[in-house]
């Protein structure tokens, strides 16, 4: 990655590069936000700074000034009119003692663009994966920086046709996939599990429960899923990915999946004929 | 922190700075150790650095040789007689697409002497903490980088009289602390938490375990650390620290207490009189 993909800042100053004992390092101390961008512009802008300075709060880190944030994607982003993607990384910064957060932090934010990742060639191929979710209520639904649950999750299989890994929580319920939420048509609703005990509260699963009437959370067990109607992932990169295999079981497309992609590329054109 | 007190590796290659899209950063993937320095050398090396492999090899990181890491310590730390800590971070490096794991990963280490914190004042005043301990066994027993758990709960209490947190697991058991294992004297024997669902298998705790006839896991419930006859936590940096205080709960100086950390003392020089 080049330094000019890249931009690092402690408060408002701009760095060369992040500091090796910051927080977000030592602890994974920090949130982040992983955008589409399109047509120059970052898709969902106001739900992502909405949820960056939720998961700051939740985690008691001070937030950036989102015109200010703004301002600065748009610099790093000058020129670059394709697809692609921007990560957000905010962290408390360096200091205290240990664990211990410091009195007055500078937080660090790391700005990074990178490649759109490549289409799926079709239906997603979708594997169970073994590792379970633990329950933790106090970081539930936050996109923070503690992630090894799904870096272990993803290491579970290398065969390049699965594309995704579906986990569930150490209950036993249906939780997410390792980089998208999950929805399951169901008795001709749209369900996805809630997001207070374990997984990570999605940009485009917000969009769904927002824009489509039949759209719920639900407790789902894993042998729901399996019998659903129809079966999507989800995620603020790739929109929404239609299911056509789970293990053993199939789907055939689904009308009402392909009416919900639709009305999804017409609110947000980033996502047309995904 | 001056540049002269950090090292920072990719494989063995020295480089200026910490890449600001390392998965350390941005996953928390990674492993890490905090060493007791006492005379120019690190206390309990050996355990240390076979801890570190172990959690290296458990999350599919390749560690580092023991041999050179121990001449780069040395090298950091040469003309440091002085008591001390070092910490060194280990992360899967940079790469991958997204949270998969690269094929081949180049590493990341991060070697940082830090100074000794000042001693607790006599026994020490400890609270319960609110938060608990979400149960992974997939993750339990390493010190890995995913501790927002550990800041969270650290971030419960200001008051500088309180010198540590005790916490409990998701099913209600006593755990550790947030920066300590814990031993309650139990009918004659020093009983720990199990580290096999949460929490960290430390150094300390493993001398104690290894070294002490009497000591041995157990499942403890709050009243039974309440109740206790003697308490302590440990950890490698501070050795024994016997607690005075527990909410409303009080111990006087126990006398297997004391010999205990006399025993210390005499098989680690550095924890003498501690």
């Amino acid at each position: 990655m080049s330094t000019a993909d890249v931009a690092i800042y402690r408060g408002r100053e701009r760095l060369a590069a992040v500091d090796a004992t910051d927080r977000g390092l030592a602890y994974g101390d920090g949130v982040f936000e992983t955008l589409r961008v399109h047509a120059g512009a970052p898709v969902w802008w106001d739900a992502h700074v909405a949820r960056l300075r939720h998961g700051a709060a939740r985690l008691g880190i001070a937030a950036p000034d989102a015109a200010w944030l703004r301002n600065e994607v748009d610099a790093l982003m000058a020129g670059q009119g394709g697809p692609g993607v921007l990560k957000l990384v905010l962290t408390r910064g360096t200091g205290g003692r240990g664990y211990r957060v410091p009195d007055e932090a500078a937080p660090t934010m790391v700005l990074s663009r990178h490649p759109l990742p490549p289409p799926a060639p079709g239906p997603l191929v979708v594997r169970w994966c073994q590792l379970r979710m633990a329950l933790q209520p106090a970081l539930a639904g936050l996109k923070h920086l503690n992630r090894l649950e799904q870096v272990l999750a993803r290491a579970e299989w290398r065969d390049e046709a699965i594309h995704e890994g579906l986990l569930l929580d150490a209950a036993g319920r249906v939780a997410c996939a390792t980089a998208a939420n999950v929805f399951a048509r169901i008795d001709g609703r749209w369900l996805t599990p809630r997001v207070d005990a374990c997984g990570v509260a999605g940009i485009a699963r917000a969009w769904v429960l927002a824009n489509v009437p039949d759209a719920a959370e639900a407790t789902l067990q894993p042998a729901d899923v399996e019998g659903a109607d129809a079966l999507f992932l989800c995620n603020a990169v790739r929109g929404i990915l239609p299911v056509g295999r789970l293990g053993d079981h199939a789907w055939a497309p689904h009308p009402a999946l392909a009416e919900l992609q639709r009305q999804l590329g017409r609110a947000e054109p980033a996502f047309e004929g995904s």
